[in-house]
């Protein structure tokens, strides 16, 4: 079973769009959120898309260690939704982790997975003007140097503009005129 | 007739586009500006783009009051080309409306225009770092909702990069190549 | 003999993209570069790009005079890649010389050179939030304008993302599935 790459902008509805593929992908699902919870406002908006995902959405949060929680998660599911890669990026960077060996530690975990589908949900950031933070420069390339990586291992790649989805590679979604919406 | 969302980034070509859209849909044809001619230069910068449209299309200028505009230009018009969603937005900021809501209306107003179709031009906002000002981050938010709003209910959606159209839903653009440029 | 534009984000892949396009292009391949080495880092790093590239890719830099440089490779070349315009059109920015000028000067060169085949690669930066800075915005609208105008004249435009591309213009490039990796 092959993993999948769900790439776009800010509200794009990339979330949306693969909470849809998983619901189809498995019975036993988990959103494996790379957020953390650390006040009021952040569990409020946890518990909201907890509860937009619906009961059959099991809930993982981990913001550092998404190896190991994808390997713990896979033993008893079917599919792993990660959101996001961004996020996780971030954590890192803030943690002064590397996370060129980080993506390398991801990409073998992917590669011993293989009876669970793992969808990666990521920001594109960099088709912007250059920013002028140097933080954000290298946050910008770390992100997508990543993203060619896990492109290169992952079976489909998709780019969502307007919670619709192109297709970078792989197989349509699975549905009439290659879109997952109304179906 | 459907009506058709134009999504692109700066100088993307995606009013260009747009207006080669509106030129085939219909004979009369209304250009709805969301800018407000407000200075001289502005003033000059909106002559100059009424000279290039050319005789056939009509202009109306409605910086906030959108779906009242469309449903009055309705009456008279085969097509309307709104140019653009992303202003009117900042628009309503400005104003201090509720921009969920507006957009509320505005999906309305399209669902009862059945006789005149609707070209909708907006600028994706999305795809970079991160902005530091919440305001601005605020605003590509909502801009993000609206285009998957209304991408949900019109049936062409088109994603334009240095002048050209990738499909995101509904029929390729009507020529040959997947190309409306020299036709 | 079509010119090809490759465009995409910050570390997107497009130039290990047109690399690979390059190689399969013709046996005498030059890498026009126009970032100029002005220091020790920039020194190994495009030192550092020479050697990824191989040894049947010559090397010229050009940071202004584009269009005679490219007159000049082609008599002696099958192949030039051009990375990348955005540095091309930052370069002419800050010698004070006309952008849409230079640009037309371009587009006559590449309607002149027809034995050898030109890539242009170039970043896509109109994607994101308004920049505040007025140059910025004056530079993204440059190379949004630039992109349109050589978007026309070329054969084949690919947008890329996460290293894979997407089609504007033209047939998909020379390998199953519509993608380059791993070919």
């Amino acid at each position: 079973m092959g993993h999948v790459l769900v790439l776009g902008g800010a509200r794009s509805g990339k979330t949306g769009f693969s909470e849809k593929l998983a619901t189809r992908a498995g019975k036993r699902a988990v959103y494996l959120a790379t957020a953390q919870a650390l006040d009021d406002e952040m569990r409020e908006r946890v518990a909201a898309h907890r509860d937009q995902r619906g009961a059959h959405f099991d809930t993982v949060e981990e913001p550092l260690a998404l190896s190991a929680a994808l390997r713990e998660a896979a033993r008893t599911h079917d599919v792993i939704l990660v959101d996001c890669l961004t996020l996780w990026i971030t954590n890192l960077l803030v943690a002064d982790r590397n996370v060129a060996d980080a993506v390398d530690e991801l990409v073998a975990a992917l590669q011993e997975i293989s009876d669970t589908q793992v969808i990666l949900v990521s920001n594109e950031v960099g088709l912007g003007i250059v920013p002028d933070n140097a933080m954000a420069r290298m946050f910008r390339d770390l992100a997508g140097s990543a993203h060619q990586r896990l492109a290169e291992i992952c079976d489909d790649v998709f780019f969502i503009v307007a919670g619709l989805p192109m297709v970078l590679k792989g197989a349509p979604p699975p549905t009439s005129g290659g879109r997952i919406h109304e179906a």
